[in-house]
């Protein structure tokens, strides 16, 4: 499978959409000094070649009430209980994130929760009650200023 | 400032906009029962409480050509250095999240690389040569099987 | 249930009670230039919002013949026992306090013995006879300088 | 100096008023079936022998908006620097309590903040804006089951 | 068993041969100032010593496809698996050393992969099936700046 | 630069020559069913490719009298000090491989000492008198049950 | 049992004797200016009072061929097999000395060994097949520059 | 130098002495049966030899007041402070004992105080104020229950 190879313009185009889906290709046009149909055929070529995805609407976690982030590594008693042990967080609609690392943690994952009192419920009732589960270090996130997307 | 009180509705409007912001409004009424108008209304109120900030692409890191994904700890010679530090990640591209929290770690940075190779000279030759960093230890995603936005 | 809104007065005479309950309410009066009614009409609407809860005395915990502080992590076999080892701890009188914190231990908690072996005695002979402890660390203060209240 | 030697009864008593300073002794001597003079010369013999040091009135920590408590472990520079650092930490109100521990932190301190956000303003702009700290680690309390003092 | 007492020539000599192992000893003697019989001595004697155990040619990793070199650190949950668990990893073929060492691992070995993918199924889906393994810690070469034999 | 595809002959060819490289070619070419020609012209397809670099005499580093093999984690006082530090460890014989690692510590090397004594010789007066090193932890291998090259 | 308090004399006289049991009262009579009947008598009360325990003849460890001295934290997987693991260590002559402290290791010990594989063998095939070890963590002692008994 | 090989009846005598320095030869003839003139005869091989270095009364730590014993490791500032740091510790007569190990700590040392309070003072106001010293963590033992010599 050949991958799509983007030039600059490709490069310019997405930037733009990463920060605004609904720029109107006119203006992506003058901006970057091309025809609209140029701006078009770029954006459907980004979407054949599975580099753009989708569309979708940003939000305010905050906004939502979701006031605490934090990361947990999990320490699992056995090392073979990950597949499972995965399947019981993908149940936790507050783990956002998960990941296998080469660090020392077993899993690693992102939680968001709406208080500390909400995090404590989740850790306590959900998910040190999976069975596989030795233990786990949260680190809560204090401040978080820088969040933003690869660059194209 | 009071907040938005969201009811059922406007969460499941939201989820699916968070799923794909280009589904027609017609399309929302029907799956929920409810005119057109009242998605428009909704979704302007959602707007106005900055619950909904924008509409952005989703893109494909891995077709970008961005293969390796890590977490980087950082420790600091000096726990004051923390401000300047964090401007000087800010200009590194590679660096996509930079958080402060409450573990051992002076800052928990994400850094994003189109290869292992890529990788080692962000490391020795960007994030090492800042001069209040002490040392760093990177923890590499081997696998990412959960990654979610948080449930309206 | 809305929370009482203390006003400056209400922290003064609060902070004064913290350090002695029993100095008149004529006294502080005249330190806060109001009048014996006022303080009095204060102290009540504390007490009835709760943030008064009673009256102890101060003791001397050396004098008591304590003379070993400490702060002990326990790691436990399997995180899902954090409920039934609390019960267990809370049998056990040397253990004044417990926490259960974000860090990598499973419970936190800060113990008060007569000496080094009674601390030796509490640690082997009832602490780690709890079946589901795997392992304890413990901190033993050598000094206490700060200690003191929140202020008001 | 010979230390007051504490006999059952002083025990009882002393058990009694650090839950409640304002008992009145003719309540203890019932409960206790002796003279509510034998209650008033035990309790000035312990004031004497200063194992009772004062009255102070019991407060609610999250009535007075409270929130987050939290433990921090504190790395200095040099080891030299720990006279110095707790002269600083005794200027911030929101450090109560500090120990010298044997453990690898320099100093481990208690810290109550009125929020997550509050405790990042403490952590960055007080604590770690002092010279001689490297690093802190900080333990967030999710849970206090265990609050008590010590059995006489 | 008496050891083989080496002098300065057969140590220049083995040198030279561990570099290259096709050099001609007419070359060896030229250049050590010796006959080429002497080097043909030499050589008998060492290869009789066990010293020179063989001829191998040598090779490139990367050109034979394996791009990532890790160090992992293996925790048991039983110390006594350490025989079994050894057998089971001389089976994984991606496995090249393995060492007991002083440190808190209970094994410590050298993976060579040919790519992040492969590394994450050999962990996955080989070595963490390992029922006695409770844990891994992996530490990924990211630069490899000396790789030399011993100095004879 | 296209890369040699290595076929199933190709490989076993080389695994021969890995374990030996002065096996004549007609053994192989009987072993594998071929004639001494196409064994010939694959082992030089494979130099070419630069797949085979070379030959060279294999030792008994125990019967070179190198008793002692250790890993040594090093932490540096900066992480800029890196480059400077690898040059002044390339300098001393008993640092036989350097690793940048994803890991915590700044260096991680293999150092192989005559002896024990040997090894705190190296310690001490090399490696930790170069000014950038801040600390190091040493590994001790006590036993090597595995070390193979990697299967081609 | 009231405590034999020492003065500066029994000092004197004890710290002579821990260097040299053998030496003459007549030579430590002529040294501190006293007669040998008082040297006599200071230390027929040291021996009563427990203070003197025995006499002992002075090894050199390293000519009885012990060359690796090491300590050894052990980590068990219940803290409450601490005295049974004691019993079975107290059985290895190889075990010098057993703590119990206040760290993360549940026992720590100082081991003596004859060499390097006499090490390896003492921890593979007698301390970890005790059934209740998790894991062990060796510190190998390089080089022992104080090593002396308290000041009298 | 040729090392004196010690038979069977050497060991036995050996044993004994290290036990009691002042058993008779007699009294060791008739229990290894064999002459008092061999034993003699023994026991100054064993002292030219340098394996018996002296003699020594042994002494009871707790009986001297001394109530605490504990292990301390020291992170210096810098590797190659080590040799300065140890003759600074040479000066306090508290540490009894010093290693340099492979383990993390630049020293590992053994201190022995009459007091909680005296070991604080000896950390605060003489260890920790050598220049050198980073951080320190102390272990106190709280039980021994293995102290013994090496067997002959």
């Amino acid at each position: 499978m050949t991958q799509y190879k983007m030039d600059k313009l490709d490069k310019s185009i997405l930037h733009a959409l990463m920060d605004n889906a609904r720029v109107p290709y006119a203006e992506l046009a003058k901006k970057f000094d091309v025809s609209a149909g140029t701006i078009h055929v770029r954006v459907e070529k980004m979407k054949q070649a599975n580099i753009i995805t989708g569309t979708k609407v940003s939000i305010n976690e905050k906004k939502l009430g979701y006031d605490v982030c934090c990361f947990i590594g999990i320490n699992l008693k056995n090392a073979k209980d990950y597949p499972d042990s995965i399947k019981r967080l993908q149940a936790l609609e507050e783990v956002v994130e998960a990941y296998y690392t080469t660090g020392n943690y077993s899993i690693f994952i992102k939680v968001v929760t709406r208080s500390i009192d909400h995090l404590q419920d989740v850790l306590i009732n959900k998910i040190q009650t999976i069975d596989a589960i030795q233990s786990t270090e949260t680190l809560i996130s204090l401040q978080n200023p820088i969040n933003r997307d690869v660059t194209p």
